[in-house]
């Protein structure tokens, strides 16, 4: 291990946490010492973290394990005290705005949201409220800018990517802000950074000050993919549903680039939402691309679409190969029929409330084997919740690879069985071996991989 | 009567109200129909006659008995429908701009933080619960200001004063203005206008674009004392009680100028928090003045302070003739020591948290004739507690002057009966008979003064 | 005389005069001891009696006969150094800001702008050259700002004007506030004052920050009308002409209140100039207004035009008799027209360049008793020319009247002999006789009036 | 040669050539056609290209030999027609704003400032002439700001440096960046644009919004090295002379990375300053860094300065060894410390008056073989003497390799033949040779090196 700097230090908040009630602050002060703790201290730790090049959870974590974190109420408000920080994370003993910036983000959507929403007027228990509560978290974030005209471009994608294929994100996301556009990813590095990166250096071309760079995480997610610095807006939403959730209501357009099984996940989630009857109007582009190199890569996607959920489902996506400007030129037309639908409904601009949801799609899967070898993947499902099914395969298998969870139910019962008509057990079965024979179904050890999962056709 | 234009309009809002969830417009526009409809329509009535020189309330119901406010749900906001408007807030058909900003800080304060505070996390049940009950209704409104230096002033007294003595707030005001002061009154007339119009002329001549001008209000007052169309922030407290406590926390010094009943209930409110013992460091300047012609006036005011609660009571403030170049020059020194304090304290300028304020002066006081027969006016007691005691004098005998139902409990019952220490019950009788004999009791009406009580002395 | 109270100090400069070379400065502080010293003391004094309602030069001078003004190098900027300064100019020893800001406006344009324009690239030999200049100067102050939609309404009207004049002035300016224009007057008080009073108010209501009120004034004029504390911009223009000019070119609409012998000077040029055949098409909205009481005054002025100059010329203007907002409404249609024309033909909003402006308005007229008795005032003459012939026989009495030169020609040699055909004497004569029983001719002094001119019939 | 998209747009100026006299728009549009047509086309025609990887001018002007630029007068202001221009330059028909602001920055610098300031004021026959020169191209392109404190750091080196170079020059403008210091260049690739793409991420991380990244160029030089698209101002300076002037005025403090024969020019050109006894107080920080492979060339070049200027020369810099970081410590401690003089001194921040430049270091040198031959290499002469004189033989060998003239000179006449002391031309010799072997002396066409000049030993 390399040798570790370190540095104490105490900060204090800009933006909303710095008008707080005295019960607001004890209630923070308290939860610096109780169950939410570990997570706290582990998210400021990534975010401590940002811009190294480790991007391993476990790995930080050891790292600086006699680091520390205290909550303080102080002039009237609250002040971090943090021992036996990263030392990069400082600049002649000053933190780096931006890092100040996303641990206060995190100490407002974890600490703070946790106690206030949690216990209150949310009312968890049907679809509306879960959106609802996905709008409450947004807007506490100040990530809903009314009357703003939609211009924010989600990117997914995977997070280790080849070389090539990150120089394209880049490309793509500086053709983007060189239209004027604002960037929201995953956060993280590679598809979740590159396309942030091209927006920022074009941005600055286009004399543009105010460029969005909006990272959407969760607690668990965020130590291994830390924050890359360039996020200006940092919100931590409480799990993967609320977090797909709020992608797909305050972004305007999406861009999948290349990944794996959870780029898979993301793209499934989001065919099931637009197939829905109630969807059947509403504008959402979605643009599928990746350099030459990703072509095979992409048609396969395509070609697995079109077996599994039919040609209504590719009809949602347009395929775009190795041409990043005209990406961002169908992009922006797409925008602009967004945001004429938006007017004629009188739907805002900062929240898509027309979309309609299912609630299948809100509640978080949980991965069992019981559960895996249950879904339902036959033709007899309307497409709409064959997507739904399909969607939750992938949630499983990337569980099964990554998440401690499912690692544990694997290493005890061995690999999921899949099973569902053969139609679909075969293309998936492609599929995946690909996304193995690619080196897409990357583990956090960086091991060989073996298989988590197994398709009975 | 005179001819009365009308005018039917649909505005819609800026700022808070501008990113709502659907629950919150649907909450919104049923309050449009439920009782706390009247409550609103006659506030928005009294702002939309903002500028008018009608100040009263039964007047301007009266005249625009057709006057109606619909609450819609449009672009996922909210919208307001004004039917028979009053002409005199649009120009050329369309809103004053001030008129609109203070139409929607209605809507705000009085149906909005009706129904999300009142249901909530907030507890009125003991002292610190409603003091952040007041703390959540100025932040609500974006009152607070954290890291801005302690600079606002307080101007209390009575809304229909001589033109002398309006002309000397003017000056005094004008004088706090040039030293970069903001000015925050009860938002009516009198001297709740005087002192901004100053302000407002200094602040342009010193260049300074974002001065303030803050007006607390009451539902109950706003009808008969309609904002004045300088007040740039417009906050409507729910009583009298939480409006007081909103003044002694969010303003930094206090002047007060010549009033009746309602300015010496005010003023003995303020003696008595600032007599309380734990307030005896808590540096809170305040300063009577007015001019050469109302020396007399402040004088009596003065030694009945000295003669029922002593020496104590009058070194709290002091008194300023007809000087207001030396009233902003003490303010302005008086200001930085609570600067100075509330920085060795940790204290928030924007919220004077360590001011202790008991919970008698925190709860309403029902002003039926045996409870102001019951009050104890005695030097037994502690002096901040007479000053309670007889700040519910005055309460009573405001509420038997102007309040609809104190004027329903005289006419039933007759004059309400004040009893107590005659050391107490003779400067307090010589006190009244001078605002009768100076016409600073005021009816609504404008009649001839009939007491609506009667010192036993 | 009142007691003077007076300061030293020493102020430094915002905006342009902050980045100065060495032999810029040095030019400055030469010219602190050179031959315009006189001129910028007098004009430095008049300014920190802004505010004060002495409106007399003579008097300002005497009670500070001990003032000095010097201009320092230093930072390599310059910094003025006020000995025996009034002391109303500043609060607990500090100018007041916009006090700053005029006095570095008058350095500016009286040193610097002498220094730098009058020895250059400037050709007054013509009239395109001389535009230019007026140009320049204006540049050189930031009051030409480009993009900017026509929104300046010039003022035009006397400085000593009754209580109701006045108080109807503030109700226009507040009326065209409303609609969001901004005032340009002559920056000093009476009609030069009360629409920008009235304006800012209703820019308050409207919640505009930047309203412009622009002052254009002349060294010799600034010390008899110090600029009253509202403008926010003031430019020093040399003479009348060229801010007779300025104002043409750099307001988009004028209003003509009750005045004297100065207004009418005004008057009569901006006729000469309408009435120009190159000005035909040329939209340029001008109303004459005032209060009920003075309905009179405006007919006869009417009146006079037509018996002088035609019907013509009475079409360039209308008149609006006791409605503030019926003027503003009619400016405001007045200013779409002027920025549908210049749109059109590719003018500038910010300077009027196509109105055509002979040479004959922009050079002074010399008002000797033989230049006054030579004036062609004939109907053979073209009504544009003759136009131009009245308004220098005004310009003559109002510098029998008020300007030192004029006063000594009037004591040696008598009255001016103004003489042409008798159907302009006529009317002449009326006119001038009903300023004088309606105490429009006004004498430094304050004493009744003996004309300084014989009308010849 | 590669397909050539072009364009032909219309495009009009933002700033300071919005208001425009009608006399200076018609010199624009004359010059348009005149003599300096070439030179602004050649220039307009490199900023289109910004952000291509084609460094060669004579290649751009050859893919572009039809392009044209006319300079029309419309809106009373100007506008720029472009023909055949490359459509890199674009986004979907639209210029890029960086490349709209550089163009009218170059038209403003070229063929205004030629206008204007050649024909007047400006004295270029003395030394403060020259500065004052200097001053007022700055001035006029809004390069002074005042009050702002010293920040502007100025860092040279090559244009063609290998990669390791490049990316540590990018890592030392991350750490000026982090520590909010400003970059200033000679705007090219390289050197010039390491250090600001480093600072501009620095920047974002830090939220500063107002990061400068200041370009300083020559028309000779802007074709060959056009701007990069960083730069957000661009002054062209008439000739180098001018152009190194601005540098050290306009510079806070410098730092000098690895380059070849025009470095070495800066490098002594700033040492001569320096060096001067008038300046002996004036504190100026310079770094000379590079990476750990760059050690040898720094510290030849260091050992050369010892050899022949002295260990006085040396005492004017320090050298640090890959450690940004310490770079930027260093650096803003070296800021601190010129801050405190600057205000000691009351001398600008923004421009360094108080440093003495020899009319030597003012005046062009123009390398003829007898000038050259001519050239006093000798330690008889003052130090700071003798460094002019190795300046002017850099700048002469910079003549011999890259600029038409001298290359025309040494086809004709053979090497330039340099003498002087032994001790002198030994160190020089070796460093030049050094120079070679590095290939740091790079010829346009790129072919290998044949030395334009021969030192006698």
């Amino acid at each position: 291990m390399p040798q570790r700097h370190v540095i104490n230090a105490s900060v204090s908040p800009k933006g909303s946490l710095e008008t707080l009630s005295q019960r607001e602050v004890q209630q923070l002060s308290e939860a610096g010492t109780g169950s939410i703790y570990t997570l706290f201290r582990q998210c400021a730790l990534a975010i401590l973290n940002t811009g190294a090049h480790i991007d391993n959870a476990k790995t930080i974590l050891d790292a600086y394990k006699d680091f520390e974190v205290r909550i303080h109420q102080q002039d009237r408000g609250v002040r971090l005290e943090l021992l036996n920080a990263p030392a990069d994370a400082f600049v002649d003993g000053e933190m780096i705005a931006s890092t100040r910036e996303m641990l206060f983000s995190a100490l407002r959507d974890i600490v703070y949201t946790e106690n206030e929403l949690d216990s209150q007027r949310i009312d968890l228990s049907n679809s509306q409220g879960i959106t609802d509560y996905v709008f409450h978290l947004l807007r506490n974030a100040r990530t809903l800018r009314p009357g703003v005209e939609p211009k924010i471009v989600v990117c997914w994608g995977g997070h280790s990517i080849n070389t090539e294929e990150y120089k394209y994100t880049k490309k793509v996301g500086h053709e983007l802000g060189l239209r004027s556009l604002d960037v929201c990813t995953g956060c993280g590095p590679g598809v979740m950074k590159g396309p942030m990166k091209g927006a920022t250096i074009s941005h600055a071309k286009q004399r543009i000050t105010g460029g969005r760079y909006l990272g959407l995480t969760e607690p668990g997610i965020i130590a291994a993919e830390a924050p890359n610095p360039i996020v200006n807006e940092l919100v931590i939403l409480p799990d993967i549903e609320k977090r797909l959730e709020a992608f797909v209501r305050v972004g305007h357009g999406i861009i999948i680039f290349p990944g794996g099984a959870g780029t898979a996940e993301e793209f499934l989630y989001l065919l099931g939402i637009l197939m829905h009857p109630d969807n059947r109007d509403v504008p959402f582009p979605v643009i599928l691309t990746g350099p030459q190199q990703a072509a095979p890569y992409l048609q396969q996607l395509h070609a697995f679409v079109g077996a599994t959920l039919g040609e209504e489902a590719q009809a949602h996506y347009q395929i775009i190969i190795d041409d990043p400007a005209e990406v961002a030129r169908q992009m922006t037309a797409g925008l602009k029929t967004v945001k004429q639908f938006r007017r004629e409904r009188n739907d805002a601009f900062h929240f898509n409330w027309l979309l309609k949801i299912d609630e299948g799609f809100q509640r978080p899967f949980d991965p069992t084997h019981e559960n895996m070898a249950g879904l339902q993947l036959s033709h007899d499902l309307p497409p709409h919740e064959l997507a739904a099914n399909l969607r939750r395969a992938f949630s499983g298998i990337v569980a099964g690879n990554v998440k401690d969870k499912g690692i544990r139910l694997i290493e005890q019962k061995g690999p999921y069985e899949i099973n569902g008509d053969p139609s679909i057990m075969k293309p998936l079965d492609e599929l995946l071996k690909a996304f193995v024979a690619q080196h897409r179904m990357k583990l956090p050890g960086g091991a060989a991989y073996v298989p988590c999962y197994r398709v009975v056709q």
